[in-house]
């Protein structure tokens, strides 16, 4: 078997055998075939695709060319959530300490901010002290004692996603929908969890912009799923719009603090409750998600959501009095409030421009290597379908000087449209994709 | 502009512009991109295809990558041919003295032998003293004075071409129409003659092997040779057996003398004289193709077109002696018969098979920088249709060692298939491409 057959198979629009995939995803780990091959490989799956066995079979050969968390000594049936990425989407912080106090455990990989979209990891390390590298024994003993962890990803997990991950980025590889799907579930299935809720953003700030293609890729996960043998779901969430008020490292920890001390209402919530229900449904925790919403709504309201997330940073290192203060947080030297300027409705917003806004505040990385700065980021009230005055406010930035709040305001006043006609407001959730089929939820557009 | 907005706009089945196209060449020529996004372009045209119009922008792009060859010191129309390469097919040595001795100069570059195709700089070489390497002013002087010559090409010809062919060769993208119209036109159109005649083959020995595919590249260069403003007409011939009997160098050159000496009729000689009409032709020196073989078989008649061989063969410091002595031409030490062994009909050839076998006793190299041997071959008298006794020859082997004969004789008997019931002869012309359309050829099949 050679590296040349395996590209002409494809090229001809045929389906590769297990033992072939195999082949192709330890050259991509070992790269022992040379990237021109591999890219070769990559744009004929693209433009002839993959049936969801040979998607399947990709996924297990990337998964199986690394470590395999292996999560057994934890009790329980332990559920992960995966997001495709958004902006002010902070779910993992506000649904990992409400799924954990409802009884189901959380033992929860994450990632860092990529592009517009901000990461987990860099979330929680603006909690002074908190560290996010935990060793594989620290890392299981916390999830074993207080039902929660979130840390970062071992670097041996599916070799070979980094390195097509990384041809995918310059070969224009990235939109296939099985590359995709094998690319998130091999290291999802890595992390070990036995069941996983996938949320699959659409919208102006999303990877997948349009409706239809967030649905084939959700239908298209859970359906590979099922070969996996791995019980999974999916939402379609809304990301017309930032999901939370807030946008920025530290603002977005203040942010799951208020909502998990039921001070904050809002999307945010509702979509942390709608996965967190999904979550403790699969993990046997709700008869139904209706059930486990109204659970996670009862660990608002007793404060068992808020004491979890306080037990989780105080075992990571962290300061756990952030909960009860969060002026503890990293805090930016120039605020700034930015009114409307005019009365109307807004409209639209660009929202994939309000996260390179971030980015470039220094939310966000523009190369690998760079560091971020936690404290910086903004504040956007208003919501799509909002009648505001001229005088209200549209956003308080949050910067670390004058000259990057004036380039940020020029920005979010572009990427925010207000006009004069009325408008609705957008829907927090599209459809939910499970093995029973895809039921699309009334969206209240 | 960027490659990687290149490569994404052909896997969205986009026309690209010259200025892509351009882009494109250029860095292949220049190897400024990563072979990884080149080999992504190529999977990309390979399965999306071009326009006729973007197959002719590569075509001049990748010319104009590297030097043009100026044949305007030359007087009169100036044709080439190029042939999509067969087994035992020396047409270029019968034809280019011919066509020359009728009044049409010829001024060829010519390429070595490739897989299990001959190349007729290998075969010209086994011509002792004989060279294939002429600097460009030496080439025009023997031209203007004997009317041909026939040498390699310069190594800075379309050198775009030479990067995209080794990396087709690895990445499955060598069966792209686009790909290889472009390949073999820059080539062509760099060598500076002012209109071409393609062989293209079809059958067991050509690289297309099914007759649409021939027809369709030899209306793709056609087109693409219109759109260029370069005159182009293409003869469809038949590779299901060798064209000539003669299979390896010094072997072929014998033939090549035999025909232009009037002692060999048959395949070779037909095709050639079809050929070389066709370039009269369109170099204004026959009204019709007829008229142009009529020339031609009176310059077998009189003795012209081995004198012109001889007298190219002279002008490039070869032994020209070997024309009126074949014997002078280098002979293998192994000479072997091969009876049929089985009465009955000579049913099918694997000719690509006895290619490769040529190649296997030293006609040919293995890698680039093989030596080749130029006396070895074989004579395979027998063809398509033919009756054959058990004790008539099927082959005589020229062979440089015993064990060499041993396996040749070995892979022949499996590749020529005698059966018992009678067989038709196999076409040489299944149809002629102008830019009037395509006429297929009555193939007495």
């Amino acid at each position: 078997m050679t590296m040349l057959e395996i590209i002409t198979k494809k090229k001809l629009r045929q389906a590769l055998t297990a033992e072939e995939i195999r082949f192709f995803a330890k050259a991509a780990a070992e790269k022992s075939v040379p990237d021109y091959q591999l890219a070769a490989m990559l744009m004929a799956i693209r433009l002839n695709g993959m049936t969801d066995r040979e998607t399947m079979e990709l996924t297990l050969a990337m998964r199986d060319t690394g470590d395999i968390a292996d999560l057994s000594s934890i009790p329980g049936i332990k559920v992960d959530k995966h997001s495709t990425g958004g902006v002010g989407d902070t779910t993992t912080l506000v649904l990992a300490p409400l799924v954990a106090a409802c009884g189901a455990p959380v033992a929860k990989m994450s990632g860092r901010g990529l592009g517009h979209t901000g990461g987990t990891l860099d979330k929680l390390e603006s909690v002074p002290g908190l560290s996010v590298t935990l060793s594989e024994k620290a890392f299981l003993r916390q999830v074993r004692e207080i039902g929660v962890a979130v840390i970062g990803q071992s670097g041996h997990l599916a070799p070979a996603d980094k390195t097509l991950y990384a041809l995918r980025d310059v070969t224009s590889t990235v939109d296939s929908l099985p590359l995709i799907v094998s690319s998130i579930l091999s290291k999802k299935l890595a992390s070990g969890s036995d069941a996983i809720v996938l949320d699959v953003k659409t919208g102006s700030g999303a990877i997948m912009q349009r409706l239809e293609d967030s649905i084939a890729l959700a239908e298209c996960m859970v359906r590979v799923g099922q070969l996996a043998g791995k019980p999974m779901a999916a939402v379609i969430t809304g990301m017309d719009q930032p999901l939370g008020t807030h946008v920025g490292n530290a603002l977005e920890v203040k942010e799951a603090i208020d909502v998990l001390a039921g001070r904050a209402e809002g999307d945010l919530l509702e979509v942390s409750l709608m996965l967190g229900a999904v979550m403790l449904h699969l993990a046997g925790k709700a008869e139904t998600t209706k059930d486990g919403e109204t659970l996670m709504r009862e660990a608002i309201r007793s404060g068992a959501g808020l004491r979890k997330l306080k037990e989780m940073i105080a075992a990571q290192g962290g300061d756990p009095r952030v909960c009860d203060d969060t002026a503890l947080l990293p805090q930016a030297p120039v605020i700034r409030q930015i009114r409307c300027g005019k009365s109307g409705y807004v409209r639209r917003m660009d929202t994939m421009e309000l996260g390179l806004t971030a980015q470039a505040m220094g939310a966000g990385r523009q190369r690998k290597e760079d560091d971020i700065d936690p404290a910086v980021g903004f504040v956007l009230p208003v919501r799509i379908g909002d009648k505001v005055g001229k005088d209200d406010v549209l956003c308080t930035l949050y910067a670390n000087s004058v000259e990057s709040a004036d380039s940020a305001e020029r920005r979010i006043r572009l990427a925010v449209e207000i006009g004069v006609l009325p408008c609705p407001r957008v829907p927090n959730f599209y459809a939910i994709v499970t093995k029973d089929g895809t039921r699309m939820l009334g969206a209240k557009a």
